[in-house]
């Protein structure tokens, strides 16, 4: 029997890699819900509310490559955005399915709720194009070549697309397509590619000292594996910035650590500038990314690899995709074995005389308990500040959302990534100023049974605004004070180890627990009003430069 | 000394009765929240994310007629614009001030966080510019102008209007404009005024039974008491729709009750719909409004005064503006005493033999609970449909989201209420499902020092929606089960009275407290899976004619 439309998108998303749609049920999507749920291949995993469900989307898809999220018309959809605006900066291809009022009440223009009384029935999808990389309202008609147009283009550029599907629509059978074709890549023009290759090997063979700044967009676009391998074959040191942290492995012999312009790790700052090739894959030089623009390389030693084009020093080579330009390094790349320098982690955790949690205790103690495979969702603030400069040990994997920074992001993004990965561990860092915007998710661990290690740090306020504005303690940096500890159980958590700590010796007391019950943790750190890491002081001192260039 | 940009737009709003400013603080949008904090008048409410703002937001302009909020730029504003697009489809004026990079950063399209990464500085107020009726940039050179013209243009259109304020801008002298008019509202055309009121007057004049429909616009643009006055001369029967409940008394002798064509009330509509002359003063036959599309008012029979236009019949006066049309009609309408219907309540409780809380039993009971001035908040879905026909006390506000009904808008909602009217008593009603999108706001009304009555029906899963979509159990309709009553102290509302009641009795018992004690109540409702109001069960019955017309 032919295929629904709603059937023949969802078959398309689970042939990409897709088993989990995210969202928040509404009655213009009931058919994609309905769908959804009656599918044996596909789960509903329904959150608290739209802004989680996005974030959690995101989660998902910094894990298995791709996810989709389905909200309804107007209220649902909306709330989303800025969780896929998020996505959009970000690099992560998420399906956004949007149910739409029947097409006969779109247009008769019918004065109907969630929509803004106007009879408008396209304003919403209007926004949404502004975050997506491609959009489509399906009809069964142009079903079957739009899905297919809006897969190839998510999965070239790893953004967002934007599914409306009017509810009517959603259930009628879709109409054959002659063009059968299988999703394909972008494949790059053959004569800029031989001419990029032939550019960046005569710049490596020439070069004294050269190294690699592998960056997200390669592990995005799912490369990872082949820049590791470019990494072994050359020989060459590497480090990465600070969004690109973990996409390859800390624990290789000839990772350097974390590039962050001269505002962090100064030796590498100086070794990374020092190169006469510097190569970076997928990279982008963003504030954070460069230590507040700190970070200065000649572009004469610099050679560039993105999603579809190559730079060598000046020279531009368009139209040469990643895939293809790594494929080509992974065989003719030369051995070059410079030698760079080693990286350090953060040492042992330093306890004060008090006993007090203070951050050069905190984050090399949190350093130690990392483990193979980890999943660490670090929130943006001064904890992830904290925890980028940490060395991670194999296969642990560092998720952050450096360049978008909305606080609230971690929690449901943890809940995501532990849907993804059921197996794996899951540490989330949240501050508890950030935790506030979408602690609910919480709830969400203990309804699917995963078990995650959730560290809330307690310094009674915004912390990283209090570094970053001309008044610390101007009252808009100021937060309800939450019982933090009382919140899992209040929130359907039942069995969880749950626990506020103050000093040292109850922080190592409650890690001890987390990494011995088979049951989740969730862990109040209460520090000082200003226990700020290193880097979140220093961009505090520097915050005019962020300002005002 | 000069303002500053930023202090010229918070004097001009304080100036038309804004006192505070609801958000998250955001490093762009300091120079904002600065001038905020500093200022003797204002007040910087901060909530706990920025959707939470905006529905706060939209509370507070129900009760004092606008409001304001402030958010960062890109991942801040994103956040709020599903509240802000409730707003403008409810007709609320909302000033939005976003804080932006500094102009130098846009102009040089630099990198920066809270971007898309690709330079783009105007994605986000493009996107903004869909949900507003105007919308600017701020700079020394325009401040004084611009906001004057965004202040009239929301005052005049009862709308969300967008304030982009680039950082270094902000805190610049604003530059002196010469035009130093006052805020004009529009005027009506003399001409086309005066045929409509001949119009209206001839219509009622020679009408044998005619009634009132006051519409939620006139009470939005401040005419709530110029329509009473106008019932109160004609003397006429009058009922209200479903959103626009309670804009005027309801225990007045010519209150009729609420018309919701054939679906509900059904003496009311037989009624109106059998009236020879039907006014409706800024009412919208929208779905929820007309029960289902089944309000069928004769086209001849209806006279309707808009915002901007009156139509009697089939004849339209434009440029005829609400204020003009009501001061005429209050001189000149005459007195016709049409005998109308008594309004009938929601009777007295029912309780069944088991003692379980019942639809029956608890709406009525809700009814008798209500007093003069309470703010009534209630949420969309099965709690609101069952509220929405109780008969109120004088001046005691309802207030439901009913044309955007965005679940989750009424717990933050009830907030912005509360901190608008801190010496009234706010009751918010809703549902557990709703709750969970926003429930964290729940800790705002503790730290303000706010003592509502919070009453969550907890009937384990999304009601409304088992009863529209195909089928009930589907398991979207599913929620993490919470532990409501332990949540405001783990939230820090410390002397809470929280409770959990399953009977009648218990009901009753945590009324009395909540009514007899000086602090905040919580009562998590437990009701039976399906136990629906009237309005929502027929809302079920008849979700064919709501989705497929």
């Amino acid at each position: 029997m032919m295929k629904t439309v709603i059937e023949h998108v969802l078959a398309c998303l689970y042939d990409i890699g897709i088993h989990d749609v995210f969202g928040v049920a509404g009655d213009y999507a009931f058919p994609i819900e309905d769908a959804i749920c009656e599918s044996e291949n596909m789960r509903w995993i329904g959150n608290c509310n739209e802004l989680n469900a996005s974030y959690a989307a995101d989660g998902y898809a910094r894990i298995k490559g791709c996810a989709a999220l389905s909200t309804t018309f107007g209220v649902g959809e909306l709330s989303a955005l800025n969780g896929i605006a998020g996505s959009y900066a970000e690099h992560l291809p998420i399906f956004h399915l949007v149910g739409m009022p029947a097409s006969g009440v779109q247009k008769n223009h019918r004065l109907v709720h969630h929509t803004l009384g106007n009879g408008n029935f396209d304003v919403f999808y209007k926004m949404s194009q502004h975050i997506s990389c491609a959009h489509a309202i399906l009809t069964p008609e142009n079903c079957i070549a739009e899905t297919k147009r809006l897969i190839t283009t998510a999965l070239n550029e790893r953004r967002p697309v934007y599914i409306g599907i009017p509810s009517d629509y959603a259930v009628m059978p879709v109409v054959t397509d002659k063009n059968t074709d299988a999703i394909t890549m972008h494949k790059s023009n053959s004569e800029s590619l031989s001419a990029a290759v032939t550019a960046i090997l005569e710049k490596l063979n020439s070069s004294k000292k050269a190294c690699l700044i592998p960056g997200i967009l390669s592990a995005r676009l799912g490369y990872a594996n082949d820049v590791q391998k470019i990494i072994d074959k050359t020989g060459l040191p590497y480090a990465t910035m600070f969004m690109d942290k973990s996409i390859v492995s800390e624990s290789n012999a000839t990772y350097m650590g974390i590039y962050n312009g001269k505002l962090m790790n100064p030796k590498v700052g100086e070794f990374v500038e020092s190169c006469d090739c510097i190569i970076g894959i997928g990279a982008e030089l963003t504030d954070f990314n460069s230590g507040s623009f700190t970070a200065t390389i000649q572009p004469e030693n610099r050679i560039n690899i993105l999603a579809d084009h190559v730079k060598v020093g000046s020279a531009v080579y368009p139209q040469v995709y990643m895939k293809d330009i790594l494929e080509q390094l992974k065989q003719h790349a030369p051995s070059l074995q410079h030698q760079g320098i080693k990286a350090e982690g953060l040492g042992e955790p330093i306890q004060g005389d008090d006993g007090k949690i203070t951050a050069t205790y905190l984050y090399p103690r949190l350093e130690k308990m990392f483990r193979e495979d980890d999943i660490i969702i670090a929130e943006t603030g001064t904890a992830s500040m904290g925890l980028g400069f940490a060395r991670l040990p194999r296969n642990a994997q560092f998720h952050n959302q450096t360049l978008w920074g909305s606080i609230g992001w971690a929690t449901p993004a943890a809940f995501g990534a532990a849907i993804a990965a059921p197996n794996r561990r899951v540490i989330l860092i949240t501050g508890e100023g950030s935790h506030q915007l979408t602690a609910q998710e919480i709830s969400q661990f203990a309804r699917f049974g995963l078990k995650p290690i959730v560290l809330v740090l307690n310094n009674d306020g915004y912390l990283i605004e209090r570094l970053l504005c001309n008044n610390p303690e101007a009252y808009y940096n100021d937060l309800p004070k939450w019982n933090y500890a009382q919140l899992p159980e209040a929130l359907g958590c039942q069995d969880w180890h749950c626990v506020q700590v103050t000093t040292c010796d109850e922080l190592n007391t409650a890690i001890s627990i987390a990494e011995s019950i088979d049951t989740a943790s969730y862990i109040e750190i209460v520090m000082d009003r200003y226990a700020a890491s290193e880097l979140a002081q220093k961009l505090g001192k520097s915050r005019g430069s962020l300002y005002s260039f």
